[in-house]
């Protein structure tokens, strides 16, 4: 699982950042949360086609999360696709989608299937499902976990043994989840293999004021994506605009015991983003701020 | 008067290229051609600001040429813009107006006062004139041929000598418009004044096939920014599409006796654009490929 930060920026774009879109493929599919201004052009530079993007979800329908759509969905359609497009985000997405969908001379050749989703909703896309949980903005607002289903436990290498399994061919089905017989006795997988383990897990804030059911959501997480739009010595400015500072988005990531805190949505004021950095670092350690076109590779996570 | 190409790829952006979009400086206006998804970006690339920008003038509802409307608007909005904001278009623009100005949770606290315009029409900005003129493309569009006032005609020293005015305040009053008496004789301006001699001429093709109509109105202009989307091995494709080669851009201009041709709306298909230039020097060699961000300095053009 991969992260490519497409744009880092928070409100208004600057020459060096775009504003929100965040890529996550697996395998060969890919998600995309956001699609601000630009999202086809940072696609461009970045090594990723658009035309893999199989699913997006909008946090919210303020410009700079959303305003990439028309742009997108039209060379996605100009380059040839004819796969269906998925795209959720809060009340009004089917609306806007409607709108944006065929602005102009344009009528898409593929289908778009948009839904509106609520706090609380999962949608179930196979090879993971995404969560939206409510955010705490100055309009209606979603934040997103995103969830792989849980891995196989572990093999007991230990239990096997003393059940008498020989290491080769009987260790390989059992760890397929097919029971063995030996010396006339059936072992069934769950004998040796350990509790099933959560999958991976990797939350994007969205805009989003500090909040309890973001920690609640992020709770052990990967990687936590949080907006950082400004930094601590302005936090009213950044709280009464439903934003969140760098401190505020340590003070999440620590609560919730995430591995990895990736700040995003920077103010164009911030040249250099150290000072971001610096003041989540203090709080919490493993943080990094993005940069526009930066990746990011999801590893599981071993919990004790 | 000065030009500034913010983008200058056609149908899709490509890493070194945005989609349409032309800013033209005269004193503290700006005017706007085409406004392509990421325009707001260029401007902030750019050492311009689109808070200077008056009037906007669509050619035609593909894409690349408007979909950069939505968030430049929002982002004046967000940079607390008051000054009313005119947007001219084809039919169809007020309402893609009111579409695109409340995306979302937007509501726009300055005016927007769009208006569909004709081939044939002209718009009176104060400093200069645009008029629409019919171009050839699949869909419904518009050229823009930008013009000054014609200038004071020169002042022929000569004849003023002749009739006995000294070199002096006399002059000047005389280039001012106004009458002078010199030995008991009143003198008017328009005997020493040659004729008016027309104000610079810019001519903006948007997307077309090579016209007549073009030709015509881009006689004798300082500088035709044309299409040239392709090159003429291509030329089949460009035609079926609504577009023009380098070739037939530069027999547009070699037809109408311009100044200078700038090549725009070049294909990502080009990493170099140097065979562009190469085709249509042949055939007009001041020609240049327009790159994102080139500037250019029109000046009055002396006529024979």
């Amino acid at each position: 699982m991969k992260l490519t930060f497409l744009g880092t920026g928070g409100g208004l774009p600057s020459p060096t950042r775009g504003v929100s879109a965040l890529a996550v493929q697996m395998g060969r599919d890919m998600l995309l949360f956001d699609c601000g201004e630009g999202t086809q052009r940072q696609f461009m530079i970045s090594p990723l086609s658009f035309m893999k993007v199989k699913s997006i979800f909008i946090t919210h329908f303020h410009g700079d999360h959303f305003l990439g759509l028309p742009g997108l969905i039209q060379s996605m359609n100009f380059s040839g696709r004819e796969e269906d497009l998925f795209i959720f985000g809060p009340a009004g997405m089917v609306d806007i989608t409607a709108t944006i969908a065929t602005l102009g001379e344009f009528q898409p050749s593929f289908n778009i299937c948009a839904r509106d989703i609520e706090a609380g909703e999962r949608v179930n896309l196979g090879r993971c499902t995404v969560t939206a949980i409510h955010s705490d903005h100055t309009v209606p607002a979603l934040s997103y976990v995103l969830e792989e289903p849980p891995r196989r436990g572990r093999f007991r290498v230990d239990r096997a043994r003393e059940l008498g399994v020989p290491r080769g061919p009987l260790f390989s089905q059992l760890q397929a989840g097919k029971s063995v017989t030996v010396r006339g006795r059936e072992i069934s997988p769950e004998e040796v293999m350990g509790p099933p383990r959560p999958g991976r897990k990797v939350v994007y804030s969205g805009d989003t004021r500090p909040t309890e059911a973001l920690i609640e959501a992020a709770r052990g997480a990967e990687v936590l994506v949080h907006e950082a739009t400004l930094d601590s010595t302005l936090s009213e400015g950044a709280w009464e605009y439903g934003h969140s500072t760098a401190r505020d988005a340590a003070e999440v990531a620590k609560a919730a015991e995430v591995g990895t805190l990736i700040l995003t949505h920077i103010s164009n004021r911030y040249d250099d983003a150290a000072v971001l950095e610096a003041e989540a670092r203090e709080i919490f350690p493993n943080t990094v701020v993005a940069h526009d076109l930066m990746t990011f590779t999801v590893r599981v996570r071993e919990r004790a």
